[in-house]
């Protein structure tokens, strides 16, 4: 049985990994090549190869899915019209588009953060009036260009918000007062069977997650089964088969959703170390038709991303429990080029093993308690300047 | 850094599984390919390449070791000759003579399986009278060419016993009675650092490992410290750095030291996915010079061979937190194809488990209470034939 995977960065590879003792074989598609991209399979590469490049790649394999939902529709559309495809193509489109998204949430009964469109600038200053400021200003679609987002804090600003804006219509969500970001991984496979990691709680710094704890810490059970419950409603709306990642913000008011991502994703990385059955794993359990692995977690574990620099071996395995994973990528400034997973028994211990990694983090993401008391965080504040949101990245 | 490994079957690869992680590169050289060989790295066979394939094989890494260690002594001393060879070439020597391992085990008051040695059939006739019949008649040196041992029961055997070995001196054992097998992987680093896995049970048939359960039952913890021990001084004498093995027997006087293997092993397979880190990690760790990761076991866990067959993996899959490892080889009768790790919080209920796994295994192996009273077996009993034994499986 040999896979396709669309992506050939990081998250494809280690889907090959999880799937390599279990006697599969893959394929891979990307734009270009990328240093994660020395493991086993056979490429296919659009720079290289041009039209005959997804050609190929449908002829290679049985089974495909994808390791980032940012391509164009189109070549998703493309592998589904020849072959088995999983994720649904409407999961796809869904996590493709920040408007189908609140629809979802929405029509789910899911609580979200609250959200206008807009699709001039008068439009965006009447949103603006009914939401206030600052608000952030957000593209319907997320491109292949990477055009992101911006926050406007004064009217001055409206102007040149709407012209950075490519898409015709935009999306503007306040800025909501919020705890902290969690998220979880679930996974749904053939049959409807579902299967949900513990609930992670997520360190961003400018949109880029620096590093994740899980199961996320004072997380009561009613919480984790809202919040499960959430992401079952959206996994059987969609008909969704493989893994999916709900961001959700702990807020006053509760948990709101933020962001569906239909794939495995960098907040699940931890159950590579801390989990029964990793998520790499269980997506390929499920798009395969096997039953899905346990998702428990046996330990506490933090996950530290490794960006713009892999670190000192010496150092990281002198940490009790650590565990690299580097993704052989050429380092450069900003570039995930890895993560450590961190297993610990209690918070405390987590947390004192965490402060160790402090040099590989931004400081704009310092190692917290996780169970002290926090102060409230603005919704986006970590950055004023237009940036890559999250979910365009494409690994 | 690109590491060389002797051996391209299992054991080479796993340890080239766990170390891409860590960004380390690989090298292999065997007699000739085999299905486990399909991993990253770069391949030097001797079938191919005739004399050429050490030399290039050399010259293509920057630190060698091996994945089984049957090979011909002159091989691995040829690579030590002109790079870093770990572990040790001592190590290695006595692993491959059971007459030095059985010198090694008297010297550091390590107790044993008694033994004799005969040059001749007159001296075998006279070892076999000290030692009473029946007996176990092996060859002192694991030659490539797999001859064996076998069992002598009377007098009238001894002349064709004698002409079955082929090595110059030969070792006799009595059959002592025992009441399991047990083993032991132990790490050394280059700083003289040890590290030790949790002792494992094991249950052969005719030699062949049919599956272990980790954390053996009933150890207390006298009898893991002082198996901890009798490895701490053999990896201090041999001046080892590595991973090393010692099989042992329980028997109703003690602990018996039945035998040395100076590498990672396939009772110590469990450890993937039941120990924070993997042996195959931390023989990594250890010829790198790096800090040794955490041994702990923080469940217990089940390793089941898949011998000539590969299973079915909706049965596989089906199993509560069964975690499957495929060696990628064409099947043939007898060939390991395979094994499973299978975790769990109670004894009971990994037994539980394991019964479903009794279709892969032989007859001969039935799934036990590991903590029930158990008659005593008698040592090789399982096999009257001359057979392969353990040690000179390559893999």
């Amino acid at each position: 049985m040999r896979i396709g995977i669309l992506g050939a960065g990081q998250l494809g590879s280690m889907l090959a990994w999880a799937g390599n003792p279990l006697g599969l074989d893959f394929s891979f598609y990307d734009v270009a090549p990328s240093g994660s991209a020395n493991l086993l399979g056979q490429f296919f590469f659009k720079r290289d190869l041009q039209e005959q490049a997804l050609v190929q790649f449908v002829a290679s394999a049985d089974l495909f899915t994808y390791g980032f939902e940012t391509m164009p529709i189109e070549v998703a559309e493309y592998v589904a019209a020849y072959k088995r495809f999983f994720p649904s193509l409407q999961s796809l489109r869904t996590s493709q588009n920040r408007i189908e998204e609140k629809k979802l949430f929405n029509m789910l009964n899911i609580p979200h953060v609250p959200y206008r469109l807009a699709s001039s600038d008068t439009e965006l200053r009447v949103a603006l009036q009914s939401l206030g400021l600052p608000a952030v200003v957000k593209n319907a679609t997320l491109s292949y260009e990477r055009q992101g987002e911006c926050v406007i804090h004064t009217d001055a600003e409206i102007e040149t918000a709407w012209s950075r804006m490519s898409g015709s219509t935009v999306i503007i969500e306040p800025q909501v007062p919020y705890i902290r970001d969690l998220s979880i991984v679930a996974v749904r496979g053939q049959h409807g069977e579902m299967a949900f990691y513990p609930v992670a709680e997520n360190y961003y710094d400018n949109g880029v997650l620096q590093y994740s704890i899980a199961p996320a810490a004072d997380i009561v059970s009613e919480v984790q089964q809202q919040i499960q419950q959430f992401a079952s409603s959206i996994l059987t709306y969609l008909n969704h088969v493989g893994a999916l990642t709900l961001e959700l913000l702990d807020t006053e008011q509760g948990i709101l959703a933020n962001k569906l991502i239909s794939r495995v994703h960098n907040s699940g990385h931890w159950t590579l170390d801390g989990a029964e059955t990793n998520q790499f794993e269980n997506h390929l359990r499920a798009i395969l038709g096997y039953p899905l692995g346990s998702t428990e977690a046996y330990r506490i574990s933090g996950m530290v991303n490794l960006i713009g620099q892999e670190g000192m071996r010496e150092t990281l395995f002198g940490l009790p429990s650590a565990h690299l994973h580097l993704y052989r990528k050429e380092p450069r400034p900003g570039q995930k080029l890895g993560h450590v997973n961190i297993t610990a028994s209690t918070y405390e211990e987590l947390i004192e093993h965490l402060r160790h990694m402090e040099p590989y983090l931004s400081a704009n993401a310092p190692i917290l308690q996780p169970n002290s008391s926090r102060r409230l965080s603005q919704f986006n504040s970590s950055s004023d300047e237009p940036h890559q949101p999250q979910s365009t990245e494409w690994v």
